[in-house]
């Protein structure tokens, strides 16, 4: 069976997965840059942005693993772009530029209906206004027998671990303190699981958890 | 100025320092024995049993900090033993034998008066019954310039956060997840502190909090 794997999800020592004071335009928060800044030193992480060099040690390593054998994507509409409500036209076409990394089928959850929109290098984005169930079924037929990532943000992530979907999440525990914002996890979401795989690099904590 | 310090501070990854169904007779609650299992993998850990042996690399040097330069101990009635309400008599003197590896003054924290009472080795258990602060003021007097251990459990360890009076907070996170339990940090108690300093070993995430 395919799994829906949510891979590199970034929090701080006490639990955010975005600072306070997030906004539309700001939706990491004050200081939740800083979550992700380890993946911009990796060979991984940097391709992603078309440039060279960076380091493969063993956050490359994690951050290559949430790419394999991914056949498709879902998403929230948070982390796919900052508008809300009605679409006011479909000028927008996420965060990526004319060339999203993904070059699969990505699901966006949203509650306002869109056409699909066909980027360069083999990324579509789907809008998918029916559920993360339905979302889920959609995704894991577009990935062909491989598995499906869950890309976040943090809330649909709780969704899915919530409806007990998510058969693998990567935890990558970044050593700051957010003091606020948006938790990753709550209610003991993850109570069912267990931890596979524990190891860190000098800036990262990073946790495999299955159930 | 003399500072008050906490070391070797156990939360699972869901960030519980005791598991659930805690009691009396077992204050770690299911499944939190495995917070502390490590401890006794190292050669520090190993001495304060009485045992030869242990590894001494990361674990054991962070285990080891936590007895430097500290001369005197405050914890709460939880670590100190079993015991709830009034004293039935003087029997109970700790967890740790006749020779309790402190071998300094140790101030716990009770609502009920008791004598102290001196053991071998050097350690003599006093009981404060007029706060957190009074322990605090006492502890420094009796650690003779050196710093003051904040041994725990997590409810004392929160009350001094609380009330500001924490300098130094060593967590080190064990990659287990106990789905319940006693949390140790709510509330955003340690919002106003950085991490001075991460490090992991194969078994544990050692965090160094400073304000």
């Amino acid at each position: 069976m395919p799994k829906l794997r949510a891979h590199n999800i970034a929090t701080s020592l006490d639990g955010y997965a975005a600072g306070p004071k997030q906004t539309r335009t700001d939706p990491l928060g004050r200081g939740g840059e800083d979550l992700h800044s380890w993946m911009w030193q990796t060979r991984t992480g940097r391709a992603s942005m078309g440039q060279d060099g960076g380091d493969e040690g063993i956050d490359d390593r994690f951050l290559r693993a949430g790419n394999e054998n991914i056949g498709a994507t879902i998403m929230g509409r948070n982390m796919f772009g900052p508008i809300r409500g009605e679409w006011p036209d479909e000028s927008w076409t996420g965060w990526w530029g004319d060339e999203p990394p993904y070059r699969h089928d990505v699901f966006v959850l949203t509650h306002h209906p869109r056409p699909s929109v066909s980027m360069s290098g083999g990324t579509t984005f789907h809008f998918v206004t029916d559920g993360i169930r339905a979302a889920l079924d959609r995704a894991v037929e577009a990935a062909g027998g491989r598995d499906v990532r869950l890309g976040g943000g943090a809330a649909t992530i709780r969704e899915y671990l919530r409806a007990g979907l998510v058969d693998e999440l990567h935890i990558a525990v970044v050593p700051i303190l957010l003091g606020g914002g948006e938790r990753l996890l709550d209610d003991d979401l993850v109570s069912t699981y267990r931890v596979a795989e524990f190891v860190a690099s000098e800036g990262v904590a990073h946790y495999r958890l299955i159930r």
